[in-house]
């Protein structure tokens, strides 16, 4: 948590803002936001990323419109990753 | 069916004009599009689910160029929407 | 104003969290906006112009990583444009 | 005109389904499309010009969701490319 | 590997100084690029799938900022054809 | 000129890889870039105003597949900073 306050209190906003649901199939994590969000709620994961306050467990992400994939490893990490985007769900 | 005429025709004509090519890979459908119109065959996909053309299989789509990704639960939900969009291809 | 409540609120938070900076030259609106954001910033802009709190003058939207370009017709209306647009910045 | 007849075919159908608007300003010509289709519509303007039936006045284009702009030298280049484009809407 | 040798030096060279990690998780292979790199360097696999440098178990591929996401069928087809993009990489 | 030389090497080699062609129109930059470079060139834009290697005309640049446009306050300006552009095409 060592973020910069305003900066994290902006991306946490965002990303609650943005966000609609997270689910998984297999090893892809599959996260619906608001229409046109898409770029900015993976912009705050890469943020809460770098922080530590999302692990390690993800590949790589793609962002469309309203939705984002994250590949990770396994359905196992699939599980830890969601746990913990569900968390900075206020 | 209940969309409204014209706009159903357009956007199935859209759809037959940009789709090249619909397989999948186990949780993962792959619509190939002409180049540049994979956003635009996307956001058919979108209509024709919001009017009940294609099923609720679909958690999250993405395209790029000329490419979508569909993400779904399991190979079996992958056969069911692929089946489901072909029908509308003429 | 007959935004529903919570949805306005989001919007303008998004526009507040992600805007940097809002400027014109001739008729072109350049807004720069928070890394990845632009996507975001522009659809509330769609929203806001929908429901009346951004004017009209504004011909079309594209929206890249981290700027946003409005065409207007005129240097006249950008600036009316962005004087809107700044009033919802707090 | 020597395109190849199904894809010109193909092409015009996707233009005409596409466009809602052609307006410029200044040297911008701005083409509003249904939402999702401006990159679809930008590849056919590329296959157009490609083939001669638009001329050679666009200098750059860059498509958003369901917007374009076109850069062209002049005012009197943005008049002549647009009636271009109109004789193309059916 | 007919490509004319200018063309193919420059995709190299792109390739190359696009292109950050190569992974996969069953049967996704996620390309980690620099920032803004992922569109460049997926023209590049694009190019080297038409010269047969790269094989054809990809079924389409998406690029984001910072990262691409090819499909094949299995994991391993995966391998296969991350063992021909590794061989590219000087 | 305080780049780190290898990244900056990079850089610049992307840069001189993807671009085609640089001119204006009035305030308006207009980059053509390879097939899908446009993003890959916009980052090196921006990696290169970082370190001073390209002057602050420039307000603001979208890319978006094979084009970039770089809005600057006016002709004048557009002409200076075209020229900062090609002084580092080799």
């Amino acid at each position: 948590m060592e973020m910069e306050k305003d900066l994290s209190d902006r991306v946490l906003r965002v990303f609650n803002d943005g966000v609609l649901n997270i689910d998984y199939a297999q090893n892809l994590i599959i996260i619906k936001t608001m229409s046109g969000m898409a770029m900015a709620v993976a912009a705050c994961l890469d943020s809460l990323s770098c922080f530590g306050m999302i692990g390690t467990e993800i590949m790589g992400t793609i962002a469309g419109d309203d939705c984002i994939f994250c590949a990770v490893k396994s359905e196992e990490n699939a599980i830890v990753a969601i746990e913990k985007m569900r968390d900075l769900l206020r």
